[in-house]
């Protein structure tokens, strides 16, 4: 397989995981890191997302706990709730791992990650999540 | 116990130590994550700070090195900031645990913790802190 | 709810996810901070692993993103690795979201963990994964 | 203040703080980075802990909860744990210290808190903590 | 040396390194913890920078890769990034380091650390960087 | 530039920079992930630490502030600081950017890393380094 093989088969994937929001990431590296860019496309999707071993709603979840463990990467966690969104897990599921989280690394990191979550679902109408069941809160 | 009791003396520990801030986090959850919010009240406040076994104080003190060492949760920080002065540590001592902090976590940690105190103290009347000490800087 | 129940629940839930290695972390606390254990059991078991809103293999996959990206836990991920397989993840998904991790958290972190999954499927007579592919390395 | 002064008073608050382990670590350097014993020394207890804005106890909460929430450092942490009940914290306040710092940092960092502790304490005869309280777990 | 002379020491050489922005730092601690400015100016820069065992551009590729590794420290990487530019190195050494920071602590912190790159460069006049390179992305 | 020429060229820099701990860690994935050998060699090696933007001493210098950073690293910083040596840093450069290190993530971190090198450098018949200062510790 060619290295342009490589990066295009990235590009694709790219697009139909992250969407406009992957797109814009790209963008922003062109007048500093274009090499950077491409670096991701062509081994984080056109390497690692092409592989068939999990779907990509699975790859979803293994990627909100992987972001909302490291914490401080508000901006990606922003791109991969749309990914996942896209791919097909619900808000609610969404919301799940996040609380699901908060055992392994604590209600703050988890705190920032749902607060992005608002933001995306809010952008995307999505909200409210999980309202309208009576008695909580 | 009941787990209304158990909500409920959550949510008066909370209004204690966090007051209006505390507040304020369960507010902004109520439309995305309304669950997570009553954990956060059940289980934090009601089962664990709850127990006997420390201070509030002592509490704090421990929180405010954890949050600082964490990194990235600087919304929390400055919820357990005002938490911290709620409970009756002065703002000596909270910038006395983060300049201690300093020597386990690095400085750079320890700057963005501090820039947190310093809009919480601001926010209540409490600057300067250990000014008016002659040779200094 | 009484705290019985919920204790009750959380324990059940441990057996059926965890199974031996969860009770050997219980048992291990026993002299140490029992309370800890209780809590484990009630609040992470009893009341989170019990919300409906995720299937087991899918709070595995996220709890696997979490450790992996955490470093340094690898004796709980050791637990949860276990806990993976016991909910029917197989070998080779759990690899792969080992792998698709470290396009988030990097190689040496998904090292740690890919040594801890050798360690569990070494126990379990599961080595090796992925071989017989010819062609590979 | 010379550094020769500065040197002097750090290593006589580490030998009251840390005891016979901090003597251990200093040591232990002295092939390697005896410059970064020095620093240690001079700065981390000839600086810092020589301030007297927090009492030892306090300062060794703060440390605690730093300690654990940074993952990977046990040794340190075994260091510290030490030092804690050389100033006076009691094994109860310890345990409780790291139950807390677990609504923060997750259940996973905390155990590997605890089994450390666990480990201090047995050296120390200090086992079992907290046993002996009826109904729990 | 007297700890006045390590105080002079220490600000010439943060003078030299970190420039205007880390004089930002200095005096924006001033009302909120001043000793905390003079251990930073004693310590990091007269203890440790001004020894003599790395060239100040070797001393900042250190730096890039911890504060990139830490994540949430985007403030301090910024005045580092200056720094990296008023010792020598280049933009583009710069961004080849943050590529190189990925394969060890993934994509999402670099990219943080990139986009701090970006803003410090676009300050100082230095975009585009590795553009003009035809066939890249 | 097909597949089979950047393994091959990865396969050659691995060879060179890590030796033969580098070549230890890809035997021992043989069993358990293969493909994650694979994209080591192709993208770390063959990808990234190919490009011609840093020299090899300034590549690891970079990678000793990460994996000192992220910390729970030792395994891989053990791969790293041979890898500084084959490069040509010396020992006493690598204990420098050890110490220089702890001024941003603490000293718990750096003395971590510190007894890794400990052990590498004696297993190379490289200690002491820094000894025979006279006035030190």
């Amino acid at each position: 397989m060619m290295e342009d093989e490589r990066y295009a088969r990235g590009l694709s994937i790219l697009d139909a995981v992250d969407g406009e929001s992957g797109h814009r990431v790209v963008d922003s590296l062109r007048d500093i890191a274009p090499d950077l860019a491409r670096h991701i496309v062509s081994h984080a999707f056109g390497d690692i997302y092409a592989r068939p071993g999990l779907q990509p709603r699975q790859r979803q979840l293994v990627t909100i706990g992987v972001l909302t463990a490291l914490g401080g990467c508000e901006p990606q966690l922003e791109v991969h709730l749309n990914a996942a969104l896209n791919v097909g897990l619900t808000p609610e599921e969404i919301v799940e791992a996040l609380i699901h989280s908060s055992v392994y690394c604590g209600f703050p990191k988890v705190l920032n990650a749902v607060f992005v979550a608002k933001r995306v679902f809010a952008e995307r109408g999505l909200l409210p999540v999980g309202a309208g069941r009576p008695g909580e809160v």
